[in-house]
């Protein structure tokens, strides 16, 4: 609440950089934030999709002969935009299509070799998004940073899903940088996110201005270009994302993340009692984002007063909020944070509103 | 209050741009703002150097065979850190030097033809700063703005510390970009600024993604690629900034500006019957903000058992709060926001804790 004003971060600045201010202790929070998710260094960001801009921006300096990045065919649509921000070109890691969608994640080592042999040089870098949006699909990236450190490519994790919900990956994994999502996952109001990268990386992300004025003299080389300055992002964005960091860290310790997945899995259990009622994506869930297709529900609509928005509606009264009105053949839920008893409530509305509207459901 | 979460905005968005939210109305207020400021568009930032480097690579696009831009000798660093961030070069039009440090507003002209003779090329833009961070002095957009016009140069307003204090320049000042700030200027929680524009820019400012996946074959037509999507900045930042923007217009009106320049002229005039004391920058103020150089302060430093100390806990002991601790040559002051009875008390308190180390004040 002492920072919520949007500038009071900026009073305690002394040095001029952001990390260097030690009320709130930004500068720890980076450390912190770092060693958390087994990196070396970390910097705050606009999000996820300005940490993603960034560490291409970083790599592709250091390899400017190379354009092409692979990304995961599930990658969301702020990674293509990072990608082409940096005017570099992605090429899609393929997944297995409907329904799992799973990641051939195996694919990264063949895809980085048909770059080579198109191009004559290796992709710049190669993404995997670590939990995917829609699908909810956990990738392993151990097996994406190990092919990648064997051919010599950097490899950036988007833990825009990830990071904050589940265990951070260990540092075994290989990974170069890790951009995560404030407002998404970590219980920060937005819009800020994280990148943590390793050292070697360091002096370019943050690179200093070598701007001089040409009249006055003037520069400033303690300013970080990639940042504008120092100050990518602060007030309530980033004093509510230290705020929430100790919460952040204990629920993604191993026995809380694990109790959130077993409470998605009972919901698939019962969500997948209704007739024609599917569950898209990799199952059993480990992670508590699902999309669920509900060809009963659309089915329905045709005929139903309210047509599409009787879903919302039914929900609505049966206490369960936040669904877009009028649709009606799929949806996205996330169980996260649930207790066990709102998450047998969801499981019952949907069987009594499949049941009420002439949906068989078994028991 | 009810988008300080950080992300019920981007609940509220049905159609993947921020514009297009009706709830809060987003496209109404970049419309009221663009109107306000006598430009066509208008678009929220991550902060006014945000807005500076968007408009530099829109413009930059347009001319991709120029690389010079002018900038005045008062430019903030972050104004030389988006030159840079865009890979451009700056060249001061300079100011007349201590004390006044007024920028020759004339001499943008000259510099324009010098960079045709140097470069063979047009600058791709002029940049003034409306009022400058270090001196308060305000600038005439109009005079920059009918040489760039009559030249053909892109003129770019940086006004982080007048829109939202002063009167919005009219549409006759010739302005092709404003860039300003809404936690310095605008009664917002940072990080938060908005760009606003001429129409003939608004497709370099919107432009569309084009990337496409090679696999999947996805696409995002509808995307902004200066802001990586539709996001630039959300949550509370931009909710604060809507919330304060009625109070923000009608602090703006004249009669309203023009009593807080009284104030701080007032101040100044208290302030220069110090021994010694002087305001640097153009007198008499037409913005709140001022630089005092206070070398009897300095003085009585060298012998203080506080030394410089004594400056901020003087100030402190009468009810006056925010300096910077240990400084005793030079401040900073704005006056903004204070009332009669506050502006008195400073004045009251500058004499005072002269008088009470030994130097002269005058009656």
């Amino acid at each position: 609440v002492d920072f919520g004003d949007g500038y009071s971060i900026c009073d305690q600045c002394l040095k001029g950089a952001l990390d260097k201010i030690q009320n709130p202790p930004i500068g720890d929070f980076f450390q912190d934030f770092a060693e958390w998710v087994n990196q070396d260094r970390s910097f705050a960001t606009g999000g996820a999709r300005h940490s993603k801009r960034i560490a291409l921006k970083v790599i592709k300096k250091i390899h400017p002969e190379r354009n092409i990045v692979l990304v995961d065919a599930n990658a969301h649509y702020s990674t293509f935009l990072a990608v082409e921000e940096n005017q570099l070109v992605p090429m899609e890691v393929p997944h297995d299509g409907k329904p799992t969608y799973r990641v051939n994640l195996e694919a990264y080592g063949e895809k980085i070799d048909e770059v080579v042999d198109k191009t004559g040089v290796l992709p710049v870098a190669a993404l995997l998004t670590h939990v995917d949006y829609q699908y909810g699909n956990l990738n392993d990236p151990a097996v994406v940073g190990n092919i990648c450190k064997q051919k010599d490519v950097p490899f950036i994790l988007n833990g825009a899903y990830s990071i904050g919900i589940l265990p951070p990956p260990p540092r075994s994994c290989e990974i170069d940088f890790i951009t995560a999502s404030g407002h998404k996952s970590m219980a920060a109001s937005g819009p800020v996110g994280m990148l943590a990268f390793k050292e070697e990386y360091a002096e370019g992300v943050f690179e200093r201005s070598k701007v001089v004025g040409d009249i006055t003299g003037r520069s400033w080389p303690g300013k970080y270009c990639n940042f504008l300055g120092c100050p990518s992002v602060y007030g309530a964005p980033l004093a509510t994302l230290m705020a929430s960091f100790p919460a952040v860290v204990e629920r993604c310790l191993p026995k809380n993340a694990e109790e959130e997945v077993k409470k998605v899995n009972f919901l698939v259990g019962e969500i997948l009692k209704i007739e024609d009622f599917a569950v898209q994506g990799v199952l059993p869930k480990e992670h508590p984002l699902m999309k669920v297709m509900t060809p009963g529900f659309a089915k329905v609509s045709e005929t139903h007063p309210r047509k599409g928005f009787f879903v919302r509606e039914e929900f609505k009264k049966r206490g369960i909020i936040g669904m877009a009105p009028g649709i009606s053949k799929s949806m996205k839920i996330n169980t996260f944070g649930l207790t066990w008893e709102q998450v047998r409530l969801v499981a019952w509305a949907f069987k009594d509103i499949a049941a009420q509207n002439g949906l068989n459901v078994t028991e």
